[in-house]
């Protein structure tokens, strides 16, 4: 049962889909859940919005367009899809769907069941979706308590990002690499992972787009910074690879010819010196694509011999194949480096209804270096 | 030592890049090799030329261009090679390439070790390179023994392309598929799969190019065969993909949006009827290129979630991960069945001198289906 404090509805940001090619952003009154046995009740007070919500918040698309259509106390936002987004979400039609992989705040209510009971009135994070609204029920397996002290900002992004980074270095370790590339580097992973990779000694080539990007970066010791797009970056890229020995890179791009130059700097690093084999090196390399920033064709030039590989990773797949062990393991030391290794910092904290204003879309979606956005259900 | 009717030099073909741009083919006078205690020494009469033969001799080039420079005794064939090939073939400048992947003959010599002397005066096909000569030196256990009535087309292509259908099929296994999807389908490997397939009761996808191509296969008893490049390709791919559960494809052509158009038909069965996920379906999806018919770039659209893989595969490392019992195994299999599962037809059979002639380069660069040549350096 929700304690007497906790309203009967709650707001719950709502995605949907029209037939008539409109994307429709509201703040549904939905039943407040109530938690069962082994659950707890999270009042939610900050929830990040990262990349991937954005993909399924947006509908694929880049928001522009949105006009306001509701109420204040209801508001609603529309925003034209493109033909080819349509095509894209034909699967998401007529069916609303919530948005907001992880977040923070503090448990109000809690089953029957001690480990339950043990959380209420504690603050916690958690993933597991519909983090756009102002509560959240869960097993209390899954939340992460956190200092009863921390800030909302601090434990919101506890889980995508740092789980993220860390099954990077599980994926490298256990696939037989010693070294990493990793694109769109100066995003808010991308600076976990230049912490993380300094913690751990792993050497990472971070490929970014701008020079104030690169220079971000190195003032947070990352020592190989290559700007794509210029003219030495093929040079630039292939000097970084053969310096680090990399041979597995995370892609956040997906478009373009930038994971076939990642491939065949690798390529050109293993067999320099080598002699001339028609099949290349048989060192394999391996490029994962984990985002799609650039939602265009992967375009690759097969410069890169025959041991080679490109595929998509995702978070979760892997998180269930590493097994119980290891997630209580990396979560265990993502608490311990929450306001060091993987911290967060935000350019804005919005409200739940501000997330839903035109202006305010904007500028969440041109998703700028240093422009991560932080919702705070518990400021309105 | 070699026995007294063996010539003390020999022809071997010799593909020269040269500094100036152009390809240069010759047959060289070389030392005919001695065998070692384990070894044979083989008289070559049968070779075949195959794809990847085929990108060695004429340095990835199409051959267009061959003008005949030398004499009767000592042809020369020299052929232009335009910038980009040169750019892609720059380690071989200044070094004479041998070629042939495999071949038959008579064993005519042997080191004193009983395997090899055992050999002695029997026909055996082997593998290992250098093909395209008079003699070959190897070791008596890398040799497979053939009957002594078989004609020499029969052994000549027992190696390379035997193996790369029976390792297909170990790879489907040994990453949990249970069906296959095969492009350039038509090729002498396209028609042994299919027998293979038939034969190990695998379900197996035929892409083909020409209605003709497919007539062929039908006529070899496949089942499903589709033909790209059609209105209906899409649709067809898919449906016969959702049929085979096939979740697994082999890729001979390499560039273009084939190997993408596989992905996103695998994808499109294994998430029919499914709930919508913005991660597409959890299976795993992948496509290994295995040959470069077509050189130009691999346009990938990532219409295939996240479960997907795109790799390169190559028949040797794929061997030797296998290891000798496994290789015992499918070289014993194949000696049982080499005038049936299988056998390889061929176009035209042609000398070693022939091989130099610009006409035939024409033929047998063209590599059409069912336009498979044999070098018999027996002949001539």
């Amino acid at each position: 049962m929700p304690s007497p404090s906790v309203p009967p509805t709650m707001r719950q940001l709502h995605s949907l889909v029209r037939e008539d090619a409109t994307l429709e952003l509201s703040l549904a009154q939905v039943p407040t859940p109530e938690p069962a046995e082994h659950e707890v009740l999270i009042r939610i007070d900050a929830t990040p919005i990262s990349p991937s919500d954005l993909a399924l918040l947006l509908a694929l698309g880049d928001g522009s367009g949105a006009e306001s259509t509701g109420t204040a106390d209801a508001p609603v936002t529309t925003i034209p899809l493109s033909r080819g987004v349509m095509a894209a979400v034909s699967g998401r039609v007529g069916e609303p769907t919530t948005v907001g992989n992880e977040g923070c705040g503090v448990v109000v209510a809690a089953g029957s069941d001690p480990a339950a009971q043990a959380l209420l009135g504690r603050r916690v994070s958690f993933a597991g979706g519909d983090a756009f609204a102002d509560y959240r029920a869960l097993p209390a397996q899954v939340c992460l308590p956190l200092p009863d002290d921390s800030a909302p900002a601090s434990g919101a992004a506890s889980f995508v990002n740092p789980m993220t980074a860390l099954l990077m270095l599980e994926t490298m370790r256990e696939e037989g690499h010693t070294a990493l590339v990793h694109t769109a580097a100066a995003s808010s992973l991308g600076q976990m992972l230049v912490r993380l990779c300094q913690a751990d000694s792993v050497p990472l080539v971070n490929v970014v787009r701008r020079e104030e990007q690169a220079a971000l970066l190195r003032d947070l010791g990352a020592e190989h910074v290559v700007i794509s797009g210029t003219d030495s970056f093929a040079a630039d890229l292939q000097e970084a690879v053969a310096a680090t020995g990399a041979t597995l890179a995370f892609d956040a791009i997906g478009g373009g010819r930038l994971a076939s130059q990642i491939l065949s700097a690798m390529e050109a690093a293993e067999s320099a010196g080598a002699p001339y084999s028609r099949y290349g090196s048989d060192v394999h390399k391996q490029v994962y694509i984990y985002g799609g920033l650039d939602r265009s064709p992967t375009e690759l030039i097969r410069s890169c011999g025959f041991a080679w590989g490109l595929g998509g990773w995702l978070l979760m797949p892997r998180l269930s194949r590493l097994g119980g062990e290891g997630i209580v393991r990396l979560r265990t030391r993502v608490a311990h480096e929450l306001t060091t290794t993987f911290a967060t910092t935000y350019a804005r904290e919005i409200t739940l209804a501000e997330a839903l204003d035109p202006g305010t879309i904007a500028g969440y979606a041109a998703l700028e270096t240093g422009g991560k956005y932080l919702i705070r259900p518990d400021l309105g």
